[in-house]
């Protein structure tokens, strides 16, 4: 079999994304019998002893690497993202403390969302759709995901009537990250953060104790498309004994259910927590401080062809809380987008379209993306800009 | 790369499950580079036109394969067979036929479970937990998973009183199969009957028009694990506009949430899909019929050599309702059970171990199993009992 390694791309897509050629050709390598086994991980029983140590070793892997605190669990379960909106507030409004609180009020907790661009807002309506009490802290900068209001103008509910907060810490759709301390320095530390990290974690170390939980879909930085991961402190996972505490709370958004059975209590997404498992010993071996920095090297290179031409590469993220992963900016004209994403086309740089909600370009520049594949990009802007500029 | 494929053993795992290797030589030929895009499909944008291809045609397949009626949905989701013991019963619960139903009678509809097997008993479990009122119409054969009570013994709920009779078409555990004629013709064509196919859908032809809807875990005869297929009729998917009728149906169990967006309103496990749609090729171009009758094949030549030796091969399933994939027994001694599966292991024949509930021994005999491969196993049935017997 030839490598065909040479005619990849450079793949700027937002989700699902790039993912590192030596964890493809490992993939590729031992696709159809794996490590001696005789079979593929693709049709391998989750039960079996090789699994087994395939789904464990990940987990040890993403413990070291994010240095997750003994008093977490972490559980990959299915669902993506999606399925966390309504998990975060369903284990939440299951849990012991919660529940203690609601009697103690005597009437519905509210849950506090912060809300930065659309995926925090997507958050937010599950939960409405559901029929839970929300309160929006922020939504946006006057209406507009543009960045993070000053703390001082939030609309945080008081402790004692909050189940938890909510905010994603990178909103892939409008290029708005924040910093964790912007939330959890906020929040009362009676009141659990909950965090969608779909599309930053592990591109930076974080410190986990500050949450309550945080969720990701694992197909940005972490893995291909199909599994995601909770990182829960354990007293929230706690219950009181009354079986109607389950009622509105199916067995496959619990995150109880997934701990208590080592993330198999049923099958897992088998292949993909393998893929994972692989990208995380990738991560490792860089060490999560050196990822930071290449993430950050990476977003410069293109933030400063950005800066350097503001009128023509229009950015509408305030500075402070322009994103590392997902680079979004317009030009002049919708024709000169289309104009720049078919040229960048040609040029083997693709899927840089904005997301359809909001037109525009986005750069996504994940953990696997090159130093160089910046380059290209950042190149291909200026020789963009030179061509058309005014 | 040297290929490695004479190195495989014969799997017969229960699920995930062994894999065409055709199909499996294809997922590695194209896995780095995927038909001249330049990115694996483990790394494709679900919003591309590659992988909007590949899905469309996963589906379409599926349609040609299983002889789908034009009325009915067929959606690709997460959370696997135990996701779907929640779904069933959520979605139909918001459906306007339903609620229509239960307004008339003034109180809560039942949901009728005909348990044949650990499974069709595990989905019956996860509507308690939510809540749900069931009726058990069978409990096995005197509570043991051997069979089915003729219908004269079943205590069917009264339609008018009845959301869904639910059972599960192939017990996997226990190594039941119901022919699907058993319940649909028992049950009163005004309530719509759930079936839980994931351990034999796609071995065999079905008339879906006789079902309300069929689940299944694509993890045995369709594909690796981590991706659920709903088949489900058109009118079930109709809901009042009142939005309370979400409450408890979260957007990952939504089978409408995925009709509606073509199985991607949110991203999907795309790689598992694209395997599905690679099995479903496979299928295809041998036809359901030839499919059919290869299972019923198959299953013969571990079955003569079980009926050669009844006092040594102790299968607890009445043969009438013997399951052609997963074919269980004992025995004479846990001791020799053990030493079965072990001598089997060294001759590159694994999983033959019965489900950790059960003990014994269990034969997984799934479309991508060959006649030789079963012949094996026979074989080595055969020699092992010409060795043991007294
Ligand atoms: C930050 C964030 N949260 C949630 C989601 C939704 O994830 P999924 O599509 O896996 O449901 C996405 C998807 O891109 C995302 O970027
Ligand atoms: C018939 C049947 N139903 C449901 C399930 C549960 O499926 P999952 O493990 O994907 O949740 C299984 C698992 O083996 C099964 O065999």
């Amino acid at each position: 079999m030839t490598n065909p390694s040479n005619d990849r791309v450079l793949n700027f897509s937002a989700g699902p994304s790039t993912l590192p050629l030596s964890v493809l050709e490992e993939v590729q390598r031992d696709l159809i019998n794996y490590k001696g086994t005789g079979v593929s991980v693709l049709e391998m029983s989750h039960r079996s002893k090789p699994y087994d140590a395939i789904i464990r070793d990940a987990e040890a892997t993403l413990r070291r690497v994010l240095n997750v605190p003994s008093n977490y669990a972490v559980v990959f379960l299915q669902g993506g993202g999606t399925g966390e909106f309504a998990a975060s507030y369903l284990n939440l409004f299951a849990s012991k403390s919660v529940r203690a609180k609601q009697a103690k009020l005597g009437r519905a907790l509210s849950c506090d969302y912060v809300v930065t661009g659309s995926w925090s807002k997507a958050g937010m309506k599950e939960v409405q759709r559901l029929g839970g009490h929300v309160n929006t802290v922020i939504d946006g900068v006057d209406g507009k995901y543009v960045g993070v209001l000053p703390v001082s103008q939030w609309k945080l509910g008081k402790p004692e009537e909050t189940a938890f907060v909510y905010y994603c810490d990178n909103e892939t759709v409008n290029g708005v990250e924040c910093r964790p301390e912007t939330v959890v320095d906020a929040v009362d530390p009676s009141v659990p953060v909950i965090c969608d990290m779909s599309s930053n974690m592990m591109s930076r170390p974080i410190d986990i104790k500050r949450f309550g939980a945080i969720v990701a879909g694992a197909q940005k930085n972490m893995g291909p498309a199909g599994v995601t991961i909770a990182i829960v402190r354990d007293d929230l996972l706690e219950r009181d004994d009354d079986p109607a505490v389950l009622h509105n709370l199916p067995s496959v958004l619990d995150w109880q259910y997934y701990n208590k059975g080592g993330s198999m209590p049923h099958t897992p997404p088998c292949f993909t927590i393998y893929v994972c498992g692989l990208v995380f010993k990738w991560v490792e071996k860089l060490g999560l401080d050196k990822v930071e920095q290449l993430r950050e090297e990476r977003a410069k290179i293109v933030y400063d062809v950005i800066d350097s031409h503001p009128e023509f590469f229009k950015g509408p993220v305030n500075k402070q809380y322009r994103s590392c992963m997902n680079l979004v900016f317009n030009l002049p004209t919708k024709e000169l987008e289309a104009q720049f994403v078919a040229e960048a086309a040609q040029q083997n740089m693709i899927q840089l379209k904005g997301h359809r909600s909001v037109g525009g370009i986005r750069v996504s520049l994940y953990n696997a993306m090159t130093i160089e594949g910046a380059q290209a990009v950042a190149q291909f802007m200026q020789s963009f800009y030179d061509q058309h500029r005014q």
